[in-house]
C-alpha cells in the first residue's frame, strides 16, 4: 500500500487539510477511532474514516492528530502491516503493549493543559466518552465531541449501504417478533423506565427477526430501535424496507422511520422519562439528543442476554447447519488431499475451494469471516488473511491452518483445523497435540450455572502451560445464531474483566480455540463451538457442560498420539465416531472416503 | 450461651441502655461491624463490641439497632451458633444470604429518609464508609461515624492487651528492618509522598521485625506506624515496649510512642502534603484527624506486596519448619492409631495431643490458628470448633477432619488431614479422593508469572465440578511467615475480585486446600502449603509454578486408587518419597514406623 491513493489526494495532504480545520476551530488534537454509531465490529465504508485519514487499513486501530504529531496505535497483530502502510505517511506506529500508554493515555499526558481534544461524539461509546472525559479533566483538558471533522475534509466519503432487509423466517426464526418484544417490554417495566434505545445492530436483527448485508460477513442492517411498551420504532434508511416487509412489521405494531430520523425521535423523548441503555453500546453523540431532563438507565442490553441464549429449537437447526458445514469441510478436504502435490494450490485456493464446498450446502447465506489459510509462517499471525499481491503457494512440508465459517438460515459456524502437507516436522506435531489437549480439557469440562466464563480459560491453557507456552487471543468468544460470529456477553479469556454479564447460562454457545504462535515458523490453532448445556442438579447446585456442535475430523496425522493420555484419546476417538455417525449420510464418493479414513480411531 | 451474662447484665438491658443513648442523641441506627482500629481478623477484647451487645460469638457477624428492631446479620458458617446464643435476645438472626439484603442494604432500605445511621468510624476503613454513605445519601440519611457509642453503654470494657513486644531476630528474620525500610522509602519517593500511614499489624510487625502475642495466633502487637523520608514512628501502649528494645529501634531511626499518641501525630502532618494509605485498610476515624488540606495517595500498602514475597532465605527456614511440624503430626497420628479404639479419645483429645506434639518441637512459638478436629458430621462446618460443651467421640466408623498450624519462628504451617476411623465408607472414600484429584491438579500447575489468582480456582476444582460437587470456601489463601496465617493479597478462589494485586509473583505462599461438606453426614478437606517459584522463561514469557511446602502423608486408606489417573498416582507417590526422605531423620520408634507404612507407593 503506497501513500498516495487511488483518489489522488495523499495521507499528507489529507493530513493538512485536516490540520487547517483544527487550528480554525482551536483543536489541539484530534482522536479518530476505528468504530461507527453503532460500535460494530466491522464498519461499513461510510465510517472507515480512520482508515481513509491514516492510509492504514487494519480493522483495529487509533489515530491521533496534533499540529506537530500524528500517530497511529495498534496492537501485536499488525505491527508488520502498519509499518509498511504508514510508510512515508509522516504518521508515527504507535505500538499498544502492556506499560506503554495508549492512544488516550497519550492525549492525557502531551496536549497542553486548558487544551481541548476533539472526537467524533457519534462514534465513541458513553463509557468511553465518560472514561476520556475524566482522564484529560484532570489536566484540565476539554473533550469536544459535538464535530465530525471529517465529514469537512472527505470529499469522496461514501454513502451509507442501502442493501434491503429480509425477514428471518420459521421455521428457522424460533421464536416470534412479537415474543421478543414482549420479553423486552416486561425488563422495561421492572426497570421502570418507559423507553429502551438500541443502537447494535445484531441486536436489532435479532430483536425483530430481520437480517440484511450492509457489512461484510455478519447479516444485520445499519439502523437503531426505539421501544416503549407502547410502540416499537426502527430506524432504517429509505428503500431498504419494502412495502410488504413493512406491513408485516406494522401487524406486530412495528413502525418504519428513516434511519435519520432518530436524533428527532430521540429529542422527544419527555424530561422526567427513564430511557434504558447501554453505557458501552451507545455512542455520547445519539445520546446528546436527549433531553437533559431524561433520566438514563444504565446496563447491558436485555437482547444481548436473551440473544446469547439458543432456544432447543435453535439448536437443532444449529446441529443441521453444523452437519451441512462439516459436510462441505470433508468435500474441500478430499478434494485438497487429492489434488495437492498434483497441481499448484495456493493460500487462495483454498479460500475459493473451501468457499464452493459451504456455497453448494442448504441454506449457506454467506461466510461468517474472512478465510484464514495460512501456511507454516502465516500462520503464525492469528489474523492473517491472503491477498492478490501476497500469499504461499502450498508446497513442501508443514501445516496448513484453516479457520473458516459459514452464515446459513439455521445458523453461524466457525472452525479451525490443521491440515498436514508433506511431512510435518516433530515440534509442529507436538505443538498440535497441545493445543488438542487444551482444547479436549476444556470441551470436557463441568462446571457450576452462572459462573463468570472467564474464570474456565485457566483450564484450557493448564496443559499448554506446563511446557511454558501460551497465546495471546482469548480462548473462547460467543457465536450468534445466523448472526455475528463474535457475539457477547460470554467470553472465555483471562485476560476479560469479570463482569457479572459474562456468566455462562444454558443455550450459550462459544468457541473452544486455543492456540500456538511461532513467528516466522508456524502457528497452529485448534477450534470447535460449544453450547452450554443442563448438566445435571445436586445438593452443591445446578451444573453446565460443553456439548461439542462443530463436526469435522482432527486430523490425527498431525498428531502425536503418545503425548495423549487414556481420558484425551477415548475423547478424541468418541468425538470421531460422533462425526462419522452424523457425516456419512451427507457425503459420498471420495468425501467419504476421506471422512472414514480420517476418524478411525487411536489406539 | 445464655442471654445472662456473668456480668450480671443481660443482652435486653444492654440494647436498652444503647437505646437511649441513640435517643438522646438522635440517632435512627446503629451498625456495629466485627472490626478494630486495624481491621485484624482476630480483635483484643476491647473491640469485641459487637459480641458484648448482641451475645453472639462467632467471629464474624454485623449488629444493626433501631429503636424497634435488632438484627444480626451472620453467614451460614455461623447460622446455628446464632440461631442458639440470640435466643431470648429480642436480636433477630438475618441470614446472610446471595439475593437477600445485608445489614448495608437493610439500612439503605429500612431506615427513614433523612434519618442517621451511626457507626464508630473507628472500626470502619475509608472505602466501606464511602460505600456506605453513597448507598444511604440517594435516600438522605446521613452517616454519621463520629461517635463510639459502645464506650457510654460499656462499663466493664476490658483494656487494650499490654503484652511484650520482641524482635524476630536473624537467622529467622532474613532481611533488615533498615533495608526494609530503604525499600519503602523508595515507594514513597517514587509515589511523590511524603507520609506513609499504615494501621495493619501485620504489615507494621513484618517491616520493623518485630512480633508480639496481642491476639490470638497471630503474632503481632496492637500499633500504628507513620513513616516519612526522615521519620519512622511506632505508636505502641506504653510499657509494651522496654527500653532495650526502644534503643535497638533507634539505632535503625524508629521512634517509639504512645499508642493514643497517633491522632495527634496525623493531626500535625501539613496540608499540601500528601500521604500515602491503603483506603481498604485504614479507617474513616483515623484518618478523621488529617488536615483537610492534606492529599491521600491511595493504594495497596507497598509492605503487603513485599511481605508476600518470601525469599530464598525465608524459604530455607520455612523448609525446615515444615519438617518439624510434619515430624510434630507423625508422631500424633502414632499415637492416635496406637490408642484409637482402646480408649476414649474425643475431638478435644486430638486437639491438646497434636498441639504438645507441635509444642515439643524446636522453635514453636504458637499454634496458628484454633485446631479444627472434627469427626464425622462436625467435619461438615468448614469452621467447626469443638468445645468443653459440644465435642464429638471418636469411635465407630468415618472420616476424622483435622485442620491446624503451628507459628515457628521461622515459619508459619496450616495443613488439613483426613484420617479414617474403623472403616470409612466408600461415598466417604470417593469424596476424599475426589478432593485429592482437585489438589493434586492445582499443585501441578505451571501458570504465567503475575497471572491473577482468582483465575487459578477452576483447575483445582474441574475434577470436582466433574461429579457435580462444589465447596463455597476460596481454594487457596496466603499465609505469613511467622505471621497471619491468613495474608493477602493473591487469593486463589474464583469468588474472589480479579483485583491487580492478586497477581502471583514469586515467593507467594498459598495454601491449595480444595473440600466437600455433606451436611449431618460428614466433611472432607485435604490442604497443603505451597511456594510459587520461578518454572522458566520461554519465547510466551515467564512461568511460575508451586513448591509443595507441606511434609506430611497423605492417608491412602481413606482413598480408592482406582479413581486415580497415573498422572495422579505418579505425583502422590512422588510426594510420599519426599515426605519419607524429609521427615525420616526426625522421628524414630512408632512415629518412623508410621511414617513408613503411610508413606508406601500406590502401585
Amino acid at each position: 500500500m503506497n501513500v498516495q491513493t487511488t483518489m489522488g489526494q495523499s495521507v499528507p495532504e489529507r493530513l493538512a487539510r485536516m490540520r487547517e480545520v483544527m487550528a480554525s476551530q482551536g483543536i489541539d488534537a484530534l482522536l479518530v477511532p476505528s468504530a461507527d454509531p453503532h460500535l460494530s465490529e466491522y464498519l461499513p465504508g461510510h465510517w472507515q474514516g480512520r482508515q481513509w485519514l491514516s492510509g492504514f487499513h487494519g480493522s483495529v486501530g487509533t489515530l491521533v492528530v496534533t499540529a506537530d504529531f500524528a500517530g497511529l496505535w495498534a496492537d501485536s497483530r499488525y505491527w508488520e502491516q502498519a509499518d509498511q502502510e504508514l510508510a512515508g505517511s509522516g504518521i508515527a506506529l504507535m505500538k499498544l503493549q502492556p506499560g506503554k500508554p495508549g492512544a488516550l493515555e497519550w492525549l492525557g499526558e502531551q496536549v497542553a493543559s486548558n487544551g481541548v481534544v476533539a472526537v467524533d461524539g457519534a462514534v465513541m461509546a458513553l463509557a468511553s466518552a465518560r472514561q476520556l472525559e475524566e482522564r484529560l479533566s484532570t489536566r484540565g483538558i476539554r473533550l469536544d465531541t459535538s464535530k465530525d471533522l471529517l465529514d469537512e475534509v472527505w470529499q469522496e466519503r461514501p454513502v451509507l449501504p442501502v442493501n434491503p432487509v429480509y425477514q428471518h423466517l420459521p421455521p428457522h426464526a424460533t421464536v416470534s417478533r412479537a415474543a421478543k418484544l414482549a420479553q423486552l417490554r416486561e425488563t422495561l417495566a421492572e426497570k421502570n423506565a418507559q423507553w429502551h434505545f438500541i443502537a447494535t445492530l445484531d441486536d436489532i436483527a435479532w430483536l425483530f427477526n430481520l437480517r440484511g448485508s450492509d457489512v461484510s460477513y455478519n447479516p444485520v442492517f445499519v439502523s437503531f430501535a426505539l421501544i416503549s411498551q407502547q410502540q416499537a420504532i426502527l430506524f432504517v434508511q429509505d428503500g431498504k424496507v419494502d412495502e410488504h416487509l413493512r406491513q408485516v412489521l406494522a401487524v406486530d405494531g412495528i413502525e418504519v422511520r428513516d434511519y435519520a430520523a432518530v436524533r428527532q425521535a430521540l429529542s422527544q423523548v419527555a424530561a422526567g422519562e427513564r430511557v434504558m441503555i447501554d453505557p458501552a453500546r451507545v455512542t455520547r453523540g445519539l445520546l446528546g439528543n436527549l433531553d437533559g431532563g431524561v433520566q438514563l438507565v444504565e446496563g447491558v442490553n436485555p437482547t444481548t442476554l436473551s440473544k446469547s441464549r439458543k432456544g432447543e429449537g435453535d439448536l437443532q437447526h444449529i446441529r443441521r447447519a453444523m452437519e451441512q458445514d462439516g459436510a462441505a469441510l470433508c468435500e474441500f478436504f478430499a478434494w485438497f488431499e487429492a489434488h495437492q502435490g498434483h497441481e499448484v494450490i495456493t493460500e487462495l485456493t483454498v479460500d475459493e475451494r473451501l468457499s464452493a464446498a459451504r456455497a453448494r450446502r442448504p441454506d449457506f447465506v454467506s461466510l461468517s469471516f474472512s478465510t484464514i489459510a495460512a501456511f507454516n509462517a502465516n500462520g503464525a499471525m492469528p489474523h492473517y488473511r491472503a491477498t492478490e499481491h501476497s500469499h504461499a503457494v502450498i508446497e513442501g512440508d508443514g501445516l496448513l491452518l484453516i479457520d473458516s465459517g459459514g452464515q446459513y438460515l439455521g445458523g453461524t459456524t466457525d472452525i479451525t483445523r490443521m491440515v498436514p502437507v508433506g511431512m510435518p516436522s516433530l515440534e509442529q506435531k507436538q505443538d498440535c497435540t497441545r493445543v488438542l489437549k487444551g482444547m479436549i480439557a476444556l470441551s470436557r469440562t463441568r462446571f457450576p450455572r452462572g459462573i463468570l466464563s472467564p474464570l474456565l480459560d485457566a483450564i484450557a491453557r493448564a496443559p499448554i502451560w506446563a511446557d511454558q507456552v501460551d497465546y495471546g487471543h482469548g480462548t473462547g468468544h460467543g457465536v450468534g445464531y445466523f448472526m455475528n460470529v463474535h457475539e457477547g456477553p460470554q467470553v472465555i479469556a483471562y485476560q476479560a474483566a469479570t463482569a457479572p454479564q459474562t456468566a455462562m447460562q444454558e443455550g450459550m454457545i462459544s468457541s473452544i480455540e486455543p492456540g500456538t504462535y511461532r513467528p516466522g515458523a508456524w502457528g497452529v490453532r485448534i477450534e470447535n463451538l460449544v453450547v452450554n448445556r443442563d448438566a445435571g442438579k445436586s445438593a452443591f447446585g445446578d451444573f453446565l457442560d460443553f456439548e461439542t456442535l462443530t463436526l469435522c475430523p482432527i486430523d490425527t496425522r498431525c498428531l502425536l498420539p503418545e503425548l495423549l493420555t487414556e481420558q484425551e484419546r477415548g475423547w478424541l476417538n468418541a468425538y470421531h465416531e460422533t462425526v462419522r455417525e452424523r457425516l456419512t449420510p451427507l457425503l459420498k464418493g471420495d468425501a467419504l472416503a476421506w471422512l472414514e479414513a480420517r476418524t478411525q480411531p487411536l489406539t
